[in-house]
């Protein structure tokens, strides 16, 4: 029995990607986003308010970072989330986690984030529904630490959380179940 | 340490949603998709390949559902990552699975995926980097099972799973570990 819930914005798993730039002054800006992701082989798409202090950012320095967060940083992440720059000018600092410049593109990596895309905004888009930001990612960075014996990374290892919207909660990852394109490869052959 | 990966399409988790929609001749078609999901309160974006039957579909009904999978059909959801409707015209059917007609869109809802949105094509891109779908969300269903007591979706009994796009794995959703605009709180006050 299916019950009618109305419109509403419920997908799951959304994720919780960290958006990294820098404000005016040089100091970090990070902020935490769900809607949005990848688009493209070498692109992605970031669907955000229009009035963070990220698109000024991002208007501004024309540059970016795309990082998935450890559960080991998830306080400091959801601060990052609930904290506005344009309130909170000292956020990254508060939080107690640190930040080196990309040497690829004119924003900050977070040292303990263990995977970061380094992008370059592509396009910004006022949308008839919000506005959205195209990027271009010109590298990944992953921590040594997340990768595999062949150099691949092993998302368990990156032990990140999920977002849910229709409670507002936060999910561990849980063990591998499958292989994409391989667990229903015996229906091709019945 | 980071290591560079070069340019690559790695965030993690992402999603495994399923596009419903109905072939010429009425039958059911469901695709797998990663790269999309919500973009606004009442909206959802789908990055897809143009030549994929879906695509077809969506531009000569002009509707679509999108569905979070349960554990229990990977084998069947993931069979609909892998055949194209285009070469298995009835993928559908043989993977055992049920749908009927959405009341509100010309779409099928499955019955055994416990989340559905049901959208219709707002508009369809061409993009530089590949086709864009925008749909608006005009009903969410949720089977009874995964609500709780107060009605709301339970994220962990909708026991979906998530793509790993560096390795090609499903991995299952672990337990809730925080609270999303409140685990970080306490950094507001520092």
């Amino acid at each position: 029995m299916k019950k009618d819930l109305g419109v509403k914005p419920y997908l799951f798993p959304m994720p919780t990607y960290m958006i990294g730039t820098y404000n005016e002054d040089g100091s970090v800006d990070e902020m935490m986003m769900a809607w949005g992701g990848i688009c493209a082989e070498d692109m992605v798409a970031l669907n955000l308010e229009a009035d963070h202090k990220t698109v000024a950012n991002l208007r501004a320095r024309g540059a970016f970072t795309l990082a998935v967060p450890g559960r080991d940083t998830m306080e400091a992440s959801d601060f990052f989330g609930i904290a506005s720059a344009n309130k909170v000018p000292d956020k990254f600092e508060r939080a107690g986690l640190h930040a080196v410049k990309s040497e690829r593109v004119d924003a900050p990596v977070v040292e303990e984030y263990p995977l970061t895309l380094e992008c370059v905004v592509e396009r910004i888009e006022d949308e008839p529904y919000g506005l959205r930001v195209l990027g271009r990612i010109v590298n990944v960075l992953a921590d040594e630490r997340v990768l595999d014996e062949k150099g691949r990374v092993d998302a368990g290892k990156l032990d990140t959380f999920l977002f849910d919207q229709m409670r507002n909660g936060y999910y561990a990852v849980g063990e591998q179940i499958g292989k994409a394109w391989n667990a229903g490869a015996g229906l091709m052959k019945k």
